[in-house]
């Protein structure tokens, strides 16, 4: 099979939605725009073997990964996902089963979100092999959930359990489309972003981008059984609460919204969702920075990246 | 300087337009969409080190051209470019001042044609540089300009000089965005690509995909400077009309108009753009294929895609 051909049986497999007018095949893809009164949202991810996955991952989860990421950046803005460009940098040692699988885990991810794969581009990378995916969405005229916007005394939610994602998690997690669609629609957070960094991270980002501080109970973080697991068989040397700050790659939604809101948030989460857990772990305060509650007091955590700044 | 201040540095030099709502910074990038009766253009292109630029090319051209050739591709659809995503695999040898300067060619092009730089990633990448645009534009309501479309009698137009592209000109190339507007604005062409692979590859996709074939009288093909100066000096073993055939990287625009329009195409567009010379090569025909009309007569050349199968 020679790569022309390759490329024509790809494009045959990829899934359209009723926005397309012209998919894969043309100098561009053209998407119908839907009414007035909407913005449109615009993410690239690019995932690289060596830094975000090895050579011995299942393809189908590395191209499922790469949409995944799109994906949860989109939820992170409040945003409806509608159609994506994929870009393939491919070594000379893979073959084209090896393409087939990697688009067979991408296109069931894009079906599921009834996202549509309408181009991109196969090309020859001389190192490892690398998946850039662009993609876009739809947000309200405001132009989607930023990371600034949160005021004092907001209540600050995070979804999901944190840590240990290495342990599988990072190449097989759900992106919190459905649920971000849910909360916009019933309760509009004041801010929102995904944990890709880790909670200390990201969550500093967020404090950063709107000019705040907070104060999170330690005991409150949803630490989840991988980074408990880990910590137990020592493969991390983290603590699991460590783990759940810093380990990153878990892809669940931390935001903020009033806190006369906070029980309605999460009685409404849990009907809507009862088998993803929303944890309240803190609130907003004026002071700049992080602080961690825990039972020895409260310590400033602000600017971690990593255990070195930590313990 | 750390990874995190130049990509800040970077982002403070990144152009916005008047649609950007949110640029680079949040989860996603927010753009405002136009009035409704426009249709979303998306593309996605990447440049990689040794296959598309060589490591001593300069960083102002080499960003300069990754973001031409998407503009390239929206001008083949009729289409108004408005924002772009820049994804950078960058080698671990590459300082900050190399990024800066590719970024300094890529940020003024898309200041010349009005497109902002939203957003986009800059990652590790083991293997040689690699980039890649993407980019959106906006086209009429039937989703632009498409390869197929070309009816029997139809003039078939090419701008600009083509062949020898690597002696310079595939780096510096102008995408022709402007051109194809007016176009669009005057005549609406049938059919219309830009001319990447070479004319002979890419006339060979637009009659494919409009079910059509075409007689090209080989005196009207517009030869390059650059393509006889390669043969004279026996840098390239290929004839000029070869070069101008299979070359690739032209970037012109190559289009089909009803031939009674083709007069009108001409004058208008020579009062337009009067340092841009735009040829009448030839016609579409309803028997499938490429033919080529010489001083010996006419041959058929269907399927070129290199010399191998051509002299």
């Amino acid at each position: 099979m020679g790569e022309r051909e390759i490329v024509e049986a790809l494009a045959r497999t990829l899934p359209s939605n009723e926005n397309t007018v012209i998919g894969a095949g043309d100098d561009c893809a053209s998407v119908r725009l839907p009414k007035e009164g909407r913005t449109l949202l615009l993410k690239t991810d690019a995932v690289v073997e060596g830094v975000h996955f090895s050579s011995e991952d299942p393809p189908q989860l590395v191209g499922r990964k790469a949409l995944a990421r799109c994906l949860s950046d989109i939820a992170a803005m409040g945003g409806a996902p509608d159609s994506a460009l994929i870009t393939l940098g491919v070594p000379a040692d893979r073959d084209h089963s090896f393409l087939m699988k990697l688009y067979e885990g991408l296109n069931a991810l894009a079906v599921k979100y009834d996202v549509a794969i309408v181009g991109g581009e196969t090309t020859r990378c001389p190192g490892g092999l690398f998946i850039s995916v662009a993609l876009t969405g739809y947000a309200g005229p405001e132009g989607g959930i930023q990371r600034a916007g949160s005021l004092v005394g907001d209540a600050i939610f995070v979804s999901g359990q944190l840590g240990g994602s290495l342990s599988g998690q990072h190449l097989e997690f759900e992106p919190r489309v459905n649920e971000s669609r849910w909360l916009v629609e019933h309760f509009m957070p004041h801010a929102m972003i995904d944990v890709s960094d880790g909670l200390g991270m990201d969550l500093g980002h967020l404090l950063r981008a709107g000019g705040v501080g907070a104060l999170v109970d330690e005991s409150f973080i949803p630490v989840s059984r991988a980074a408990k697991i880990r910590a137990r068989d020592k493969v991390s040397d983290k603590s699991p609460l460590l783990a759940a700050l810093t380990d990153g790659e878990d892809f669940e939604l931390l935001f903020t919204v009033a806190s006369s809101d906070a029980v309605a948030v999460k009685d409404g989460w849990q009907a809507e969702f009862p088998d993803l857990p929303l944890s309240l772990i803190g609130q907003i305060e004026s002071d700049s920075g992080l602080r961690l509650k825990g039972r020895n007091g409260i310590r400033s955590i602000d600017g971690i990246y990593g255990y070195d700044h930590f313990e």
